[in-house]
């Protein structure tokens, strides 16, 4: 075989690995394939071996050269008649490609750069090279796939730089530069005055492959897990929470300290960072509060983007949530109208005279302890339970969601059109953001595990008490499938062009109020060693930072270096007697230092009760005396804060932080001595007294007899383990919004207590909490406009 | 100014000018200044010219120097001093921008092609530059932004492609090649077994430029509207409308028979050509139906993203339908507990103690009759009149939407929560593709266009008997921001790499049913004169042609050149009295006759009443007897067809509907008549009728009381001259499902009349719909699922 020559298409997989053609010539001997075998047997460097021949080679002898253990799980001999038959289409390829990433998962060894060899013709094996990379997730194949005879040469040089591409990439991020004015202009006209970087330029900045990027338009892209594997050995950089005091109503700017913290650290510091932000609901845009992207020469850009569908997640979770709300209500119709036979020969259907359980409903089976497979096998009983859902309308927990301000939709009547027959109920609509599958968009660290957790949703209670779930209802596979863009993070920028994740945005009262583990994960190992990753919790310190620690950071793995505390004098001035709502107030120091004292110092102790070091970000406001300032700063290091500095980044961008930064650089060089604050296995009333008496200082809580039965009912279901998630008010430490500093000797009523066994906490209800905003009289959306001309939006804050 | 120099920074913008920037050298004289602008005055290429000079230059002799009509709107002496202190993102810039675009726009004569010179600073100007290019709606700059120095010859270069890239180019389509299995695969394995090309390789293939393209992952790509300004003066290609005879319930196939003729066209006969399909509903996808992409080997792929969230253009429609509904019930909850003066002060705002209408407000003022625009000269009346849009509960017709089969919600009671204080009222969802929003942006032909239709919507009626519009709610400028990316269509490829454009879904009875006037417009450019543009009507010729060519034609001003008639003869046989539902009959070749001589037949006779040539497309089952096919053909051409073919695209793709695109090929050369059936001056009555008796067949029209006295009110409204859309079953001609054929000697009963004003037609109900699907007892999502270790879909088809 003097002309024999090798093609490489070398190209990333999902698990790493390398794969490699040969082909052979078509006037070549049985010898000369066989001898061609025998040194593929003896390659260390091959790890598999597929073989694609024509049939005159397709004898026993040569099936028998090749060692079982590089044989490529049988398929060689047993398909490959149909391959050359032309028959490489017809569904045949994925199962050629399965068996190729199966031998090497299975396989004990290291996965990654190991080497497959397919060995035969170029149009079929093309077609498995195409379906492996579409399988393992590549957008594109790496070599050029439109010439069909590479040169070795090339082929050499594409294979080095595919190596290459394997590791880490250091960052070579150019900030945008930035020009603060005086006064500071409304924050859309800041956004639209810097020109963006096109996202795919940023992602080569930071190391990232094209073919891990999925543009959406110029200003945003998702970013595939499978970066997640190529870095897998890539140690973590520095992770950072934002947390805040406990908050005036109109906020303290967590999120625009991140920001301006991310911007000091990258453009100004030169250590790469990451924000990590939450994606804003699209009602409160068009309801009061306007949007979310930071603000003044903090902000991520576009801010328009940012705030309205960005890549689609919230529409996806709104499809997914009312997919499953429609389930459940036909299946109660279904279950009222039909008898047991009915139901099992609709939903076990005969095709072509077989009657098959979908893989869904073997699920189900296995779930009612039922082992069979055979659909005919059932008993009566056994049909009969498998069919009937039995679900109590009474006891449904699901609502159907929206993202938009629909406060007409809090309590509804459905079912009422004669062709729902009678079975009317009453139920509600959510904010889409409040959606259980929200919270599991931010806590699945895979799409495995998103999809498990989709399963595993409780949507109600049967009839008989037992938990009806999304698995039983058969939509969650569904469930999956619309939600497997949502799980990649949305790439975007700051202002001076530095890198932000916007990925998911649970409530953070009945939920837990933090963006995506993943989006974190990845960016985590995109900063490297020496970077940093800062990421916002919702509300105060006592919820939000709790939340991070014991519900995020427990399902993530992922241990915090350093909490940025963020205060402001306006609401220390609050929190020392001051009143509730005011904008400017005027210097008065004994106030200040009596937030200081208690609030502040309050919310310290509670991120040192995890071991965490804290630093304190005063987020200046022009108002703020530098007497006040400094009081502030003085006062937080003697509570025990690592550091305490007054930042501008609202006023001055990434240099108003800059000594922010590097307080956080030293605070993250410390050894951090993470712990939670309580085991999972403490039982469900332990977990919520060690909350309420360490986080927020009572002296106890008080159970209903509602919430002491639904704590029974859990832990007999065997979801005892859950961590907690409390639903109570952020504007006071207790439980009642008016006790501001650090209110002390009170018992914290629990109303009731709920589960999202999905997203995987319980979650004690202390008051009563709004899923659904409304409109006010004269809403946002009046000022907000388009030019037709321009594209360009007004009216948007 | 020896070392004078010139940077030209050409780029594309929305309407075709030309920027181009000299730099002064920093030691230039005022004498070389005004040399240089007397040269500027001269040149007949510059037809503006904005200076920014160094202050000593700013004398009058300098300012006077330039021509006025070459001066950009006086922006030069008013505003460079402010530029001069480096104040120039304060704001500023837009306006600049604005001038130079205003004033090309300004002048008399042709704007492509005109030169602005920008002379002064490098930073300004940049800013300048860039600005343009965003308002322009322009991606990014053709040329090399990064480098500041740019070598002459590389400008001249870039200019000189910079021009070329204004005209229209030819495509050079590389198709994918195909090789079809026996028996046919699924979809889903077909769709599977081909790689689709990147859509940004497609896009350059067509013609299309990098900054015309928002791709969304990497294969599907928004096309950006600034391509109808580019090609303006190119030619359309021929424009081919495919319908169908009435069907069975199962449909005959005209996705197929569309994606099949243009693989034909393209990449068979080598002819530019271009799909313009429907994007379905996602509801259908997990209920009953299934996707939406074609079938066999002629489909558009990858039909997984084809079926689901595409690039979230239903999602908008669903975020701007709900926000409107939102808007009313809070408004009318607002109404109900606030005085006339509480209304005006919370609508009308005191801001730093000026109060100001917002245009939105001052449209409202125009339609009342109010002439003012001090909000403080109003009187008590007018206030009242202004606050209040008293709108009656019983009378309003906005209903929410969702894309999910959700049967429950078809009528349900709303605000029964405490917090609605006993404001509950009932109503209902439809699917999110019955929203008068998604008509509108089926219909609309720019961004402005469909910003006034989406004002125009009318919502309810006050208990006056006034029509209440979105404008009047005040939430039209905010639908117009949340719309602004689902007005650019969405392109993808058909198996055999050829494009298509995906765009808008309407319901095909309460609205038109066909896909959007952009999609058809954009690509009519594209393919240029010798190509083909093939756009798909809904249900049978009776509705969605009579639509298209009623309705959609007289909105978009394009005229046809051909109509593909699909056919089958299951339904054939269906119409010449053979069983309503069968997938496989015998063969019948009386039956067969009967359907042609009925229902065929008079399906060619109204596309002719409109002047446009007929070709049949007999689509092809495997169980078709070559009998019946000669039969069908045969008769098909007696009845008046321009020809009649059978088509095998389902089995073979593009090869199997070789012979139907020469037929049409032939069809489009005739000169095409076309004429609508009624002037839209035409009395409402009369234009109901013309539709019954000339495209039914009906003897005349029976008005219910309540349908004549809506016509009465629309009437008055002014709503008189829009066009109709029938609300009637697409099962037969007449309003019986069960009368197939041709039925006649019937009398059209019209129960109600409805309108959807924004939209722009009437549409007359004639029996019952629904407007919201349900989920049967096994739906689809039962088999669908997700592999998450290859983000492989299976389940859907």
């Amino acid at each position: 075989c003097a002309r024999m020559f090798t093609v490489y298409f070398p190209f990333r997989s999902q698990i790493g690995i390398n794969v490699t053609q040969i082909r052979l010539p078509k006037q070549c001997t049985e010898d000369q394939v066989i001898e061609e075998l025998l040194k593929l047997n003896d390659d260390q460097r091959v790890h598999g071996v597929y073989l694609h021949l024509p049939p005159a080679f397709l004898t026993s002898r040569v099936l028998n050269t090749l060692k079982p253990e590089k044989d490529v799980e049988g398929i060689s001999d047993v398909n490959v008649g149909r391959l050359i038959r032309g028959d490489f289409s017809r569904g045949f390829v994925p199962p050629v490609a399965n068996a190729v990433l199966d031998m090497l998962v299975k396989d004990d060894g290291p996965v990654e750069g190991k080497n497959v060899l397919l060995v035969g013709g170029k149009r079929p094996l093309q077609l498995i090279l195409q379906c492996l990379i579409e399988k393992s997730g590549m957008a594109t194949l790496r070599s050029n796939r439109n010439r069909n005879h590479l040169q070795r040469q090339n082929v050499v040089r594409s294979c080095s730089r595919w190596l290459q591409d394997q590791h880490y990439r250091p960052w070579r991020l150019h900030p945008l530069k930035l020009q603060p004015l005086t006064p500071v202009p409304s924050d859309l006209e800041i956004s639209r005055a810097q020109v963006a970087k096109p996202v795919d330029q940023l992602a080569t900045e930071i190391g990232l492959l094209p073919e891990e990027l999925e543009s959406y338009g110029r200003n945003k892209a998702k970013v595939r897990l499978s970066l997640l594997d190529r870095l897998h050995s890539q140690p973590d950089g520095k992770y950072v929470l934002v947390a805040g005091i406990t908050p005036t109503p109109l906020g303290e700017g967590k999120s625009t300290v991140t920001v301006g913290l991310v911007q000091a650290l990258s453009a100004h510091l030169k250590l790469n960072s990451f924000a990590c932000l939450r994606q804003p609901s699209q009602g409160p845009t068009f309801g009061v509060k306007g949007g979310a992207a930071g603000g003044g020469y903090a902000q991520v850009i576009p801010m328009e983007e940012f705030n309205l569908h960005l890549t689609g997640d919230i529409h996806a979770i709104t499809a997914a949530n009312n997919l499953v709300a429609a389930a459940i209500d036909a299946r109660i119709l279904h279950e009222a109208t039909q008898s047991d036979k009915a139901l099992f020969k609709r939903l076990v259907p005969s095709v072509n005279g077989v009657r098959k359980f979908s893989p869904i409903q073997i699920s189900r089976l296995r779930r009612l302890g039922i082992n069979k497979t055979d659909p005919e096998s059932l008993t009566s009983q056994e049909i009969s339970n498998f069919v009937r859902l039995d679900l109590d309308p009474k006891k449904i927990t699901w609502q159907r969601v929206v993202d938009t301000n629909d406060r007409f939709l809090r309590k509804i009547t459905i079912g009422q059109a004669s062709t729902e027959k009678g079975q009317i109920r009453e139920t509600g609509f959510d904010i889409a953001v409040a959606s259980e599958i929200m919270a599991i968009l931010a806590l699945a660290d895979s799409l495995e595990d998103m999809k498990n957790r989709l399963a595993r949703m409780v949507v109600g209670t049967s009839h008989s008490g037992l938990p009806v779930t999304a698995e039983d209802l058969g939509v969650s596979g569904a469930l999956a499938v619309l939600m497997k863009d949502a799980i990649k993070p949305t790439l975007m920028q700051t202002l001076e062009g530095t890198p932000v994740f916007v990925h998911a945005g649970p409530f953070a009262n009945i939920a837990h109020g933090n963006s995506s583990v993943l989006a974190d994960k990845l960016a985590l190992k995109l900063v490297g060693r020496d970077g940093f990753v800062v990421t916002e919790a919702g509300f105060g310190a006592d919820i939000g930072m709790e939340k991070f620690f014991n519900i995020k950071c427990r399902a993530s793995g992922l241990r915090p270096n350093v909490v940025v505390l963020v205060a402001t004098v306006r609401a220390l001035k609050m929190h020392g007697g001051g009143p509730h709502v005011s904008r400017h107030g005027s210097a008065n120091l004994s106030l200040v230092a009596g937030g200081c004292q208690s609030n502040l110092k309050k919310q310290i102790q509670i991120a040192q009760q995890f071991g965490v070091p804290v630093v304190v970000a005063l987020n200046v406001f022009k108002t703020d005396t530098q007497a006040e300032i400094d009081l502030v700063c003085q006062i937080a290091r003697e509570c025990g804060a690592f550091d305490a500095l007054p930042c501008n980044h609202w006023a001055q961008g990434g240099r108003g932080s800059v000594a922010l930064a590097q307080a956080v650089k030293q605070a993250a060089s410390k050894p951090s001595n993470f712990q939670f604050l309580y085991h999972s296995e403490m039982p469900i009333v332990e977990k919520i007294r060690t909350i309420a008496q360490r986080v927020y200082g009572a002296d106890d809580i008080d159970l209903s007899l509602e919430a002491q039965t639904k704590i029974d009912y859990y832990n007999q279901q065997g979801y005892g383990s859950l961590p907690i998630c409390m639903a109570k008010t952020h504007l006071s430490l207790s439980h009642m919004p008016d006790k501001k500093g650090a209110p002390t000797g009170f018992v914290l009523p629990i109303r009731d207590v709920r589960a999202s066994v999905g997203a995987g906490f319980i979650y004690p209800l202390v008051g009563t909490m709004s899923t659904m905003p409304g409109l006010p009289t004269r809403p946002c959306f009046y000022d907000i406009d388009l030019d037709p001309a321009t594209e360009e939006i007004t009216g948007l804050f």
